[in-house]
């Protein structure tokens, strides 16, 4: 159609109104409100009021005539989309409208769930988009802080929306060359970041910080027993591993799942601010070979998952020289200090590593998913995975097939995270990064500073946070004259689950909570949504008190 | 801006033109072109002419004053990717503008892959995001046949931009709980189509095929020898597993990864179309148990990669039966002929199947990635990867927490993969899916008659393919008198790189080829992109040998 009618002014946008969409009425039923033209680039688009209740996703593009059609469901979408970036940001919107699970399988008013053998109208899959996003959740909205990942970054959004549209997928340059080369640039710029030589070494991005530590794993056995490719475990002695008690449960996950066992994943005693006792390493390590297992691998966490904790990397590695282990730092979440001339001092010794996981869409706000696990060593991710699949790496390409990396990985397909990354690097400039981390550690300092003393509070360490996490009691006026015991310990308990839930149901705000070692649960607050203010934090403070207030 | 210039007429879109949008112009230089309202429903988005040479990441949202210019970022993105889908669907555009690594990587005019500490304009940005498409390749593109996954599904790409608006993960029903239905009642779907009795069982969605095959090693080890969780492989005694000559490389990449070496993923014959021949296994489960071994696992390959064969499921699951080996079927390129009546009997038996691998995002269109990972028993999922984190998986939450899924998953995080899917699901219905499956096989067909007897041409195996797959020799003239030997062996084997490297560089089509076993490189036809008519296989078969003519 739009080669049918040809704009002609100085614009290419303007609206058209056409309610009876028919396979006639597209054709014929045009009124051009306005007409433009802008004949040294792409046409613009041009929104039409359309009728999407006799339109199916049949009558899309690849179908003839669907150019309209397409072009018009998707400008409605972003309609869609806008209206909600928007809200997302607006502090009157709730930060969810909470219903539970078994009210929204029994279906909402005109959204159902369920699906059937005939299609459904495209004025209907609008009605559901709506939907879907009105029962989730405003992961972007400055009062989230439920998770490590929050805040919707636009530039990464516009990214992610390029990425899809795209379509693509990055085993070979051959589909993928500018994302494949994009990859390998920013893997580079990270490990420059690390403080590897030149940048030099390894890396690819992943699906999430798990995979990327399970990768860690892999490739130390690969490292020191590469016959276990080949022969299985049963080749290597009984190896093991360390991480801290405080560290992610994915290092465990990732002895269960590659054969090691996680008995066989040793946890670390932490001091009282979460970070790893060097000396506790040395002493398992000593006893771990005094009963003849083999040691091989050591996770430092660099931001522990609930305290925010940095293990002591420089005394870490300082062991695995001494002993020859592999040593991973899982930077999922604290790696993006890396970034902030400021806070990157609480990684020092990181440059020692044999391979870091880090993850761009914690705290660095890019949009799930955007993990990468960078290896100092070049070629081992290659050694370690690759099967040579004569169907994608055929080595007799007409271009250098040495950017065909897809055999490094343990996926075949895999997404393109990078752009969005990479996009974001670009609009924002290392210093972007630098200003948004900066800022985040402030606001937590903030938090910290306004409760530390405040009447009702229970810091669950002492001291300024090291990350943004801040972890703390609220001791409803009831509970505050009880002596400490058993009765106050079950009480405290389900202090933060029931003001949880309440956030919940009320919609204002959401925070995590959870128990950790023998300690009671507790509110773990972290900031990494770029939309936060200092407002936004005295508001939680409010609500927390608003609610407990009869608890 | 929105609240302070309220619309007025009966439709919210309207035209503005600001070419100098500074502080100051934002606020006071905007002229209302059209103004519409439209009261019961959310303000409709507003194009303006943003002059974006000096704005920058800084100033969109959350910035103060930041709503406008983020509308109008998005729009451009818009503007650009609707232009993009449009043009894919042009047969007289290129699939691919072919480039270089070194080309990319020495910049093109204006494109420059490296990062910076400073940061670019959004008009920068923006004519990054067009040089990024325009480098890229056409995976949507009515004549790119080159991979499985193939074709760009206009409501599967809009559910992508809906997921990553929404920018949330997979984890919980706390943030994700729409999303966290949605999967669970697609999964149930699914198992339907497999025959479990009422769709029971159990499953995830995991990050493409090769993951979603490593889970289901996993848990058959799980199932049989529950104990490697805690223990490691060494709890176990040497486990076999048995997969097709011609069956992905994932199982041997999970053979690697999980501990039971690659000389243990033991690989059967085939017969001369590449389907498995039951025999075999037979004979090869009894040689590895008087060697001492345990079989374990079968891979069935329901679709394989390069002939599309069908192994005959039935009797492998007779086999399993008699011997208690784990049955699990890769169906990720033959699991969606499960959705059509005419073709779902060459997956006869996979009702027998313990584990099922089915990737939506080849076969039926759905925008990278989606996989399934389907399971006949309920719990093993949890039982073979739950950690129980206490800081995401709290028990006492407020709504029923058997809807946290994230425990089952290898992954923490976990992409929303699941929306798109079901809203192209609600959008074709079953129906839908069934009549695109029922024409890329039609359109195969439609190539192997065209091609079997024509001149020049040589099927690597004969009969009707199973799948889309169709894998030929094309034969230039100047080989067709030479007599069969090693010199025409390497010759031919040189034709089809190539033909494919002319096919790059003049963009006008993509195929893959490779060799396979001792057969030298031929190419692998696969349709499974919508777009794709008779006039396209026609195209490429006049490319082929016009291409080929002076070979």
């Amino acid at each position: 159609l739009m080669s049918k009618f040809p704009s002609k002014n100085i614009s290419d946008r303007f609206l058209q109104k056409n309610n009876s969409l028919d396979e006639k009425g597209r054709l014929a039923g045009q009124k051009n409100l306005l007409s433009c033209d802008n004949s040294d680039r792409d046409a613009r688009f041009r929104l039409t009021e359309t009728d999407f209740s006799n339109l199916f996703a049949r009558d899309l593009l690849p179908a003839k005539n669907g150019e309209e059609p397409t072009i018009q469901f998707l400008l409605e979408m972003v309609d869609i989309l806008t209206n909600y970036v928007k809200k997302t940001f607006d502090r009157s919107t709730k930060v969810l409208d909470f219903h539970h699970p078994h009210q929204l399988l029994e279906g909402m008013e005109g959204f159902n769930l369920e699906l059937s053998d005939q299609p459904e109208s495209l004025e209907q899959i609008l009605v559901d988009c709506r939907d879907t996003l009105k029962y989730g959740v405003r992961t972007g909205h400055p009062r989230f802080f439920n998770q490590l990942s929050s805040g919707l970054d636009i530039i990464g959004l516009a990214g992610e929306w390029l990425t899809s549209t795209a379509n693509t997928n990055m085993f070979t340059y051959e589909i993928a060359p500018v994302f494949v080369l994009m990859e390998q640039l920013t893997l580079k710029k990270m490990r420059e970041m690390i403080g590897w030589p030149d940048g030099e070494g390894d890396g690819i991005f992943s699906p999430g910080g798990a995979i990327s530590n399970m990768y860690s794993v892999m490739i130390a056995r690969y490292k020191y027993f590469p016959e276990v490719k080949t022969k299985g475990m049963s080749a290597a002695p009984r190896l093991v591993l360390f991480t801290s008690e405080h560290s992610h449960y994915s290092i465990k996950k990732a002895g269960a799942a590659l054969g090691f066992g996680t008995e066989n994943v040793i946890l670390l005693s932490t001091d009282e601010r979460g970070r790893v006792i060097p000396a506790d390493l040395e002493a398992k390590i000593i006893d771990a070979k005094q009963k003849g297992y083999v040691p091989l691998f050591v996770n430092a966490t660099a931001g522990s998952t609930v305290y925010g904790a940095f293990d002591p990397i420089n005394e870490i590695a300082d062991i695995c020289e001494k002993y020859n282990l592999w040593l991973h730092v899982d930077g999922a979440w604290g790696g993006g200090l890396l970034m902030s001339r400021k806070h990157r001092h609480k990684l020092n010794g990181v440059e020692r590593a044999n391979s870091v996981t880090w993850n761009p869409h914690k705290m660095m706000g890019v949009p799930l998913q955007c993990s990468a696990i960078l290896v100092r060593e070049k070629g081992i991710l290659a050694g370690c995975n690759s099967m040579c699949a004569g169907y994608l790496f055929q080595p007799d390409k007409q271009y250098d097939v040495t950017y065909d990396t897809g055999d490094k990985a343990i996926q075949c397909g895999r997404h393109v995270d990078i752009f969005k990354f990479w996009l974001m690097w670009k609009a924002k400039g290392t210093i972007g990064f630098e200003q948004h981390i900066d800022k985040c550690l402030d606001l937590s300092q903030y938090l910290y500073n306004k409760i530390k003393n405040r009447e009702g509070y229970e810091m669950v360490f002492d001291g300024v946070p090291q990350h943004t996490n801040v972890c703390f009691w609220y001791i409803p006026p009831s509970l505050r004259g009880m002596p400490a015991g058993e009765e106050r310990r079950e009480k405290l308990h389900r202090v933060a689950p029931k003001i949880k839930a309440m956030m919940m149901e009320s919609g204002t705000t959401m925070v995590g909570y959870q128990p950790q070692g023998n300690k009671v649960n507790f509110f773990r607050m972290v900031v990494s949504n770029p939309a936060a203010t200092q407002s936004d934090i005295d508001f939680l403070i409010d609500e927390i008190e608003r609610m407990a207030r009869d608890l």
